[in-house]
């Protein structure tokens, strides 16, 4: 018998399901032994209700797994969701009622006042307001979110620029990754030779989710962080990696020189607590002229660094830089089961 | 016997020469009668020394015509470069020196002060420093160049900005085609499902040249315009069109629907003149959430307008767009040909 | 007042149908004055009820049009249908029951016995069912079909070999484009740098179309060619455009210079009758040992043309060659159109 | 100090060579001690002198190696030849002569009388060969050889037939990845959403390689086989893994399920040894109608298997499949070094 967590995915069948369950073989910590969708899918084993998109196969052991539904009952604590965002407002909300722990990549509680929206890194502390949530919604269990995947890359950058010199405003265009649309996602009569210069509700989550992740818990609420924003977001022909540049203006003047070893030398406390998905270095700074590009550079860290690149003076603000981060890994079921093995570290899956 | 203008094109063999024979098929004022490139191709017929890659067929009346070196000579007065900047400084001099009008599309002469770096929508008066020239060096022929393909674009939409509202400074993050590259250009390896954040000059050229084509020509010189530019330029699977995106701080506040009517309301000398390769309207604003789209939206105008669209509220900034245009036609050839168009017109060519 | 022959399109809202309207614009016989399409679109502007994917704008005077619902009553007596094959088959049949003559590029008719699969260059005499099939289905309308967009590249080549030579058995393997999958087609996340080795149905129609279109109409049947196809059926990140290899056993021998000889100089009746859509030469041959390729050579003839390339010796038959046709002209609404102007030139349309 | 056998790669630097470094990074029974490259290179570190381009990192001991020249004096008895055809043949012959064994995937000495084309699960046996080729040459070291990227994947779905039912004739038409052209390649500007029907010299290779490979050796001599091929070859936007679509007469009938099982079951003699690079399943038969895709199986057995699906009955010949093989593992360096892992296990490197 192990001595795993026992843990379930919501949502187990689509896009970041299927990475929730790639990412969690052999993990140190947590069992996956319960899988959760559709009713359409309920009743049958995994294999056969999901169309497997990963490289790797099925891990043998999930394959003849029964899929059931989304609701409470699952045998286990703390379930990972992947559910679109339709349907997770209220799905969530029934499991952490029930008393489950949701770590959650959907959208729908992101920005709700008592729940983390949570980037290990950068604000640990945050986990603080699991607490009030429970206070407040008379819950046994709790949400606990990660941020929008083009928003997982930019914090990662963001977080020691914000905390040396801090942050006065910027402009973010991001060239994002096919992944990022979830499956079947754009059409391929649309994505060849093209490029679409717009995602529904992405600049939005881009220009909000970055001041709410580095704000300060003060006196039971996030103190928003109060820089301004510009986003454009663009989809482009790229499997998986959002890229992203960035013109930034600092609240303290710096060097280039002096920024680039802010980021760096980031490091934080899971690289501290070792846990099994941190990166060894959150942030990795490239020194080539054409670097970080998606299909090289997506995957340092196991996918769960940021890469930072060309790092220059910025005509208009005081820097301006590239970062790349893996959309799907960082920005989705990476970041989330991160988020799980801090809690876990922290006491708040006891 | 015709009555048209006789005309060359150097550099006839290349991508941007190609685009010159291809726009320059029954043109109704110029009749291409001379074609030089380097002198591995010289003394061979056009269908022999080129490999065409246009959608269409090489032109009839050109297929046969024997390629000559670079040198003048040539039958005509008025040539078009579409030289590489290897070479085309010092030949481009050459054929000026000898009496040649020289209208080029290479870099070479871009800056120098006494040269015209023309869009004759926005900057037909910097026509006046031909003299200047002429008077300088001696040259009983001229100089006369159009922007970068990238800044072909941005500076159709800043204009209308500039004079009604004036600009203050940008953030430009471009989304550039492979076809800006030349031929063969970029590694199909290197392009495949991937980005290139970086194209060696271009963020030099695109936070220059829009300083000197939005410029005043004041005392026989240019007096630059002095907003501050920050670009960002990438390479994506294209096949042409670039598509940019811009946060513009403006000196005089101005709301998004006055800006939008500046833009789309924008006409000038060149449609006043009915110039042959004159769009009618050199801006198309769009408004659908999605477009302009390079697939689809780099032929309007016959690739000579600019296409903006997403025109909107900057949180940093006054306003923000995209803005796509055609980069062989208006940002290469197609603009080469209305400079000498706006020319004749202005009895330049007399 | 028009003299035109009035003329509607059944699915005009969908791929094939934009691309009937837009093939019509213009058109010296036909005049586009109705559009019908599903009941979600019914009742709405073209403009509104379309979303509208081709290159130029939606023609001016179509964009005000009232779309109706695809039933009796529009105010014309030829239909060109682009309707879905879940659907067409009995509202076809309602059509021309109630009179209309319904050109469709829909499957469901093709293989009825009584029912033309039509390539003008290849088998007009088939036109002589249209007699039987009233007779025996009491209809005064009548259906008449073009083949699926794969078979309609490959009859192309195979008619002059046939006639000339004959055909014992051939593999064909084709790569074929996005843009046959209709809107959306596949997901761009499953085709990015890949090739996906299965189109449902279409080794299928392969196999089998091409022996009734080289088939003889005799004493009121088609007797159908009888040689052997086998077909493996690919697609490719490819706009437009099929190219398929063909290996070849024909019934005689011929030399690789007799059978180019028999493909370049072949023509036939649309040519001879000078019809609207009819290319000047049906099939292009192609001397570049790396031709045709889609990009460039789809459009040539306006995209009615099949070009075939790199004729040489087969090691296993008799001759190879390469096959390339636009699937959504020639091998859909071009060849529906194409059908109506030989019927309208032999008199089926009185 | 290493029990390994030391190991030279020539031509280090090319898209072969960083595949060769790459493979035998923690390779069991291989060191990789000496690195040769163009006199251009030689003198560099390995960082300095590869542009890399592989998504792992340079190996850690590999980085500060010093490039070597292209001759004999490397101090290792293997040397494993990446090198480009033009240089390859006589720089080879230099290292044999000197008594290296040179495990090459260069194609000059491949149809050599006395030089084995090896696959392992196929061929083993004509390892013979080396004897014969050192008393001819009055060579100490010996060269040997492993077939075209195209004939890798196609010869190991053949082999098992050609055992059980014998093969008669086949037609193969090939979607080959970019990779296999070497960097850099094809232009991504020809490649953006087209297919290039022509690859110079491929379809020689793959329709003479087979019928050596399996060929029998006797009498000092291979016996080719003695089947037709009819072979098209196609370049597609695909990053890794050539596609090849089959229909093939058998000598022996045998039904679809027979030649299933003898797909599926084939094992060989590199399975046996369990060498380190041998796929534990050569062949892997799948089942869905749409599989095997590149970007999706390629990498079986870690790029060594082929994979063989849609196996059905040929209207014209007996069967059809597809077989997929990852270009640069099974058909380059991992062929490559799996040849040199059988030569040890058959004591050919003592």
């Amino acid at each position: 018998m192990s001595n795993k967590i026992p843990v379930g995915v919501l949502g187990a069948t689509g896009a970041v399901g299927q990475k929730f369950v790639k990412l969690l073989e052999g993990h140190p910590w947590f069992e996956l032994v319960e899988l959760a969708a559709s009713d359409r899918s309920a009743g049958k084993t995994y294999a056969e209700a999901t169309s497997w998109r990963q490289y790797t196969r099925i891990p043998e052991n999930i394959r003849g797994l029964t899929v059931k539904t989304c609701e409470p009952g699952l045998d286990c604590r703390l379930v990972f969701s992947g559910l679109d965002a339709s349907v997770a407002g209220e799905v969530e909300e029934g499991f952490a009622r029930a008393g489950y722990v949701v770590v959650t990549n959907s959208r729908n509680h992101r920005m709700d006042e008592d729940v983390p929206l949570l980037v290990p890194e950068i604000n640990s502390e945050h986990l603080g307001l699991i607490r009030i949530q429970r206070e407040r919604r008379g819950w046994s269990g709790a949400i606990v979110t990660n941020p929008n995947c083009s928003t997982a890359g930019l914090v990662m950058a963001l977080a020691p620029i914000e905390r040396a010199f801090g942050i006065r405003r910027l402009v973010v265009t991001t060239m994002q990754s096919l992944s990022g649309a979830g499956y079947p996602g754009p059409s391929a009569i649309d994505m060849l030779g093209n490029v679409v210069p717009f995602i529904p509700g992405e600049e939005e989550k881009l220009e909000t989710e970055p001041l709410k992740i580095l704000g300060r818990l003060e006196g039971g609420r996030i103190r928003f962080a109060e820089f301004g924003v510009s986003a454009h977001t663009n989809r482009v022909s790229v499997e998986d990696g959002h890229t992203e540049c960035v013109s930034l203006e600092m609240e303290k003047k710096a060097s280039v020189d002096e920024v680039a070893r802010a980021l760096a030398g980031f490091t934080s406390i899971p690289q501290e607590l070792n846990l099994p998905s941190a990166p060894e270095r959150p942030i990795i700074v490239r020194q080539e002229r054409d670097r970080p590009q998606p299909r090289y550079d997506r995957d340092e860290g196991g996918g769960m660094s940021a890469v930072v690149g060309r790092l220059r003076a910025c005509p208009v603000f005081d820097i301006r830089f590239l970062v790349l981060s893996h959309n799907t890994v960082r920005g989705a079921a990476g970041g989330a089961i991160l988020n799980a093995e801090i809690m876990k570290a922290r006491g708040h899956l006891d």
